[in-house]
């Protein structure tokens, strides 16, 4: 076999979270340490994201984005699905196990997403607006709703469906847009999901690495 | 081998758009006409959607849920495309024309439907608020702005990359929810590309046996 190229991943060039680790490259960065994977990272800046030369690679013009060799992915879920789907250790080998877990990607992405991706929105376009003091605890409660479910799915297990998996690296990873809104600790099962997620040696290393993109920091070792 | 099992989903017992074809289990349905597979339905009401026995398939007490055998799976997105993984048609052969079709399936639900939905929940939610009628602009407008870069991605192609797949079928799905809106009409290529989803025999095929649960009519022949 040729040896395999090297993946490109684009990040923000500065992260508007200052390196919290919430932009989506972090997703697919995790995937990568979680899979071993090497990879190479270009800074994009807010406007060359809207030029066509990004939005070549990303209809949308946002990051990240994934090139390995001839292939041009965008999309966070598809980008950590395709390293699940090239590697071991992100999904099971049992074939009802596997679907299960990229089920449980999807209801991250799909489900339990969008009503945050909603408070954020809230938070950041419509703070000025007459309406927001009002209206911020109907987008907190839709939040609220998702939550108690999946709460009461999780239990006191792990993960949600056995071992580690894509499906918890993703769910994690869209929970963590939580925290600073003090809703997971309502649920201290999930708080502590999330936490066993931000534990793993690929989390830490993945948001080290996104966060030396902030500060001009390499991380060292 | 074992005669594959005859996978079973569960719909709504009575649609609330009344047959519009606009529940989720459409997807899965048109997913399964695409590939020829039979398939039963097990109508659920909406009492029953919140109850013990049904969170069991569906931990967020929601249609459709998808039982083949022993594996039980929820989410409309990973169910066609495990749907897709197993039988021909959906998804292209060539390894990344095969990622890049996964890509447009994530770009559906989690770049296009999250301001599509949250105009649903709007109108629904908050019809009767005070900022109802100065906020729809403003979530109208962030639907606009993807819809504009799906449109100039989209060009004057018939489906998104290549041949007809479950990305595009996830992406058409997820268009129609706008139908009523009047806001697809805004990008003719949308409508266009939408129409040659909804002309395909195995979307009619499905779109009638959707119906037929809302009418008690079985469609004939």
């Amino acid at each position: 076999m040729p040896p395999q190229p090297i993946p490109v991943i684009t990040v923000f060039e500065r992260s508007p979270d200052r390196g919290k680790g919430l932009a989506r490259d972090m997703r697919v960065r995790w995937a990568l340490e979680e899979a071993g994977q090497a990879y190479e990272v270009r800074l994009v800046s807010f406007s060359a994201m809207k030029e066509p030369a990004h939005r070549a690679l990303h209809p949308f013009g946002q990051i990240p984005t994934y090139e390995e060799g001839a292939l041009t992915l965008f999309e966070s879920g598809a980008i950590v699905f395709h390293i699940a789907e090239h590697h071991a250790g992100l999904l099971p080998d049992d074939a009802n196990a596997r679907a299960r877990a990229i089920t449980w990607m999807f209801a991250a992405l799909n489900t339990i997403e969008p009503p945050i991706l909603d408070l954020q929105t809230t938070r950041f376009q419509e703070a000025d607006k007459a309406w927001y003091k009002q209206r911020l605890p109907i987008v907190e409660d839709r939040i609220r709703d998702r939550l108690r479910e999946l709460s009461d799915r999780l239990g006191n297990a792990d993960w949600l469906d056995g071992a580690f998996s894509a499906g918890d690296l993703m769910m994690v990873s869209v929970l963590l847009r939580l925290k600073a809104s003090g809703l997971l600790g309502e649920y201290p099962n999930l708080s502590a999901y999330v936490a066993r997620g931000e534990a793993r040696p690929a989390y830490k290393r993945a948001f080290d690495a996104q966060l030396a993109v902030f500060t001009g920091n390499p991380p060292t070792g």
